[in-house]
């Protein structure tokens, strides 16, 4: 019993809500076979990034997989393309991409081009343009989504973002973050991609038929959160365990990919909440009875309900989960659970609360005199109070596969 | 309500007392107002500058308010002449001074000159010698104490004390604690404007007159703690909370004045037993339904109690703050309440151990099963136990302000 499944349920800490009886929304929640987990683990809570600090989705996730960002996060740009399993090398700049919507005055109209659903015949008119050395790729992600990479010698990551972020305002020119030419360089680059993107994207035929619908034309690329490549040791080589991703989201997906495990596709898998958690928990089950050691399996949407402030979407959805944990309570396999970060109803985004965590594995993990599976009950948990980088050197622990420091 | 009041009680935390009931002078008091505010909010423990690390009480506040001593102390004096509204240059050399009493011997009769009220007749005469390019720069402070700046070039804080800390033996000649050249000419100087101040101070008819009447006599600079001007970022743009510093203590205030905090001046705060606390959480309540969004209260005697090992008094003056309190109780800001260090009785000095902390706000704080105010019911909390540069990042995140890291 040395293989491990690690369920990482995304923004589901929380503050207590008035109307659910000061309660949080998994507190509140129904929830017997988490419960049931509890008192036959050990509890504690975590903060991904340490104490106070208030984690985007990328950072925790590497930090909760022992990766330190400090060495290791250089951007979700980097992280987006891994998910869309475009390869980086060193030198490159990464970007996020979405296709979206802009008038003739280069105001953004609509930053996710009516929600368009395939960018795969829009973007393959980029991928491959070149200006002063530097190629540009560009691969359809989800949805309005799409992955950017900017190729060549001389550049850095050091660009603002061109995407203002909200509609009814300019695209924004890419300016340099720093002194460096090659900050300068990479600007000047990626704005005359922007540009020839936006005439290419205008004049293809498909915009043009949108157009004559009455559909906003996915006319412009608009590119945040440039990052660059960094090696990293993968997961598999650092840990010694066969690891495989099980996810919805693309972020995650990327996650996954950029650590260097094998992502499986679980049909029904959406990221959403009409996610079919069971299918993940299956898929999870199915990967370690077969040649994986290690599982990372993510559900989503207990972090939209959260920053929709959704506090009764956020329990019910909770309670499905709690439904699909049934899968699991006999699974020969240590079990750790915890969420990525909390994003609480009453701030509708992420927040630094610590999230609570367990671990579960008969013969291999003692037992607190928790059981409930909740923020307040995990505060008295015997593994205390966390941080991201302590999760996998426990469970590595637990596993029995410490390395000796020492003699 | 992202505003915030922390109520720093000096020196609270302590060890059981065998005449108290193998309780602390804390767990032993009256305190419904305080166990009231923990029933309602989240508890832990905490160590300002980590676990078993004995702090002073500049160090554990520069700590608590988020800055890395590593980084930004240099030395008492620097923080005693900024809470005497002394301004620091760069290159400044900072020291806290006493005026003492020696003999014909220089051998230290009395190390604050049968505290004396008012040093400012005598400093006077001090304030503003120049001697090989450095300017002596002499203000007042309360009591016996007085703050002290070396002005000039070439200057080096790496030198030792004059006061000996104790009577009946002589003044110390200033020696340079590394072998630079500065610091040799600085102790050179600091001797050189010693003894001159010891002949100015002697001739003073003040002291003359006190010798008179049978007093000792204020005739001898006594100076200790030497620091160096460092810049730093101040509290208020570091966190975007405009704030204030309420206390009685000049080093607190030094402490407010230090961070770029504006120091609110009380009548009644005195530092002493016979402090106004109610005065000073009604100017704190003033304050934050005013303009500003943070409020750093303190509360010096439990501190000297515990100095004097004078557990009952140590108890009875915690009841009394506890009345106090009762101000606090539908506070409509986040509250925090902690300490800065222990002060055990059966030691009579600060000590390592953590220190009680609660942060108490209606929505934003999770509560956790402990509904006592005390060192060792907090040591059971949800908040586990804290550095004091987790709590201001704690903090921000609890009113919501933390910056996302990642994306």
């Amino acid at each position: 019993m040395n293989k491990a499944m690690l369920v990482v349920m995304d923004g589901l800490g929380d503050r207590p809500v008035r109307e659910l009886g000061g309660l949080t929304p998994l507190e509140a929640a129904h929830t017997p076979n988490l419960d049931a987990l509890a008192a036959r683990g050990i509890t504690g809570v975590m903060n991904a990034l340490g104490v106070g600090q208030r984690p985007g989705s990328d950072t925790s996730h590497l930090a909760i997989l022992g990766y330190d960002i400090e060495r290791y996060y250089t951007g979700r740009g980097t992280i987006e393309v891994a998910g869309l399993g475009m390869d980086l090398e060193a030198g490159d700049v990464a970007l996020r991409g979405n296709l979206g919507t802009v008038d003739d005055n280069l105001t953004v109209v609509d930053r996710r081009a009516g929600r368009i659903t395939d960018t795969g015949p829009f973007v393959k008119d980029l991928d491959g343009l070149t200006y002063e050395g530097v190629t540009l790729k560009v691969r359809p992600g989800t949805g309005h989504r799409a992955g950017v990479i900017l190729r060549g010698p001389n550049l850095s990551f050091r660009i603002s973002d061109n995407d203002p972020h909200e509609v009814g305002v300019k695209v924004h020119e890419v300016h340099p973050l720093d002194d460096s030419p090659e900050a300068a360089f990479t600007a000047k680059v990626l704005n005359h991609f922007l540009a020839e993107a936006h005439l290419l994207l205008a004049q293809n035929p498909l915009n043009q038929e949108r157009v004559a619908k009455g559909l906003p034309p996915a006319n412009y690329l608009l590119g945040r959160g440039a990052g660059y490549y960094k090696k990293i040791e993968p997961f598999p080589a650092r840990y010694g365990l066969k690891a495989c991703t099980i996810a919805g989201g693309g972020l995650y997906k990327g996650v996954g990919s950029f650590t260097g495990m094998d992502v499986i596709p679980v049909p029904g898998a959406t990221g959403l909440p009409d996610t079919d958690i069971e299918a993940k928990f299956r898929a999870g089950l199915t990967a370690l009875a077969g040649p994986y050691d290690f599982a990372f399996v993510h559900v989503k949407a207990t972090d939209t309900f959260g920053e929709d402030g959704d506090y009764l979407g956020k329990m019910n959805f909770i309670n499905k989960i709690d439904l699909a944990f049934e899968l699991l309570l006999d699974a020969p396999h240590l079990l750790a659970v915890t969420a990525d970060h909390s994003t609480p109803c009453a701030l509708k985004k992420h927040s630094g609360d610590p999230v609570p965590i367990m671990m579960v594995g008969e013969g291999l993990v003692r037992t607190d005199d928790v059981s409930q599976f909740g923020e307040r009950a995990c505060g008295r948990g015997a593994l205390g109070r966390l941080t991201g980088l302590q999760v996998m050197p426990e469970i590595i622990n637990l596993l029995g596969l410490a390395k000796l420091i020492g003699d």
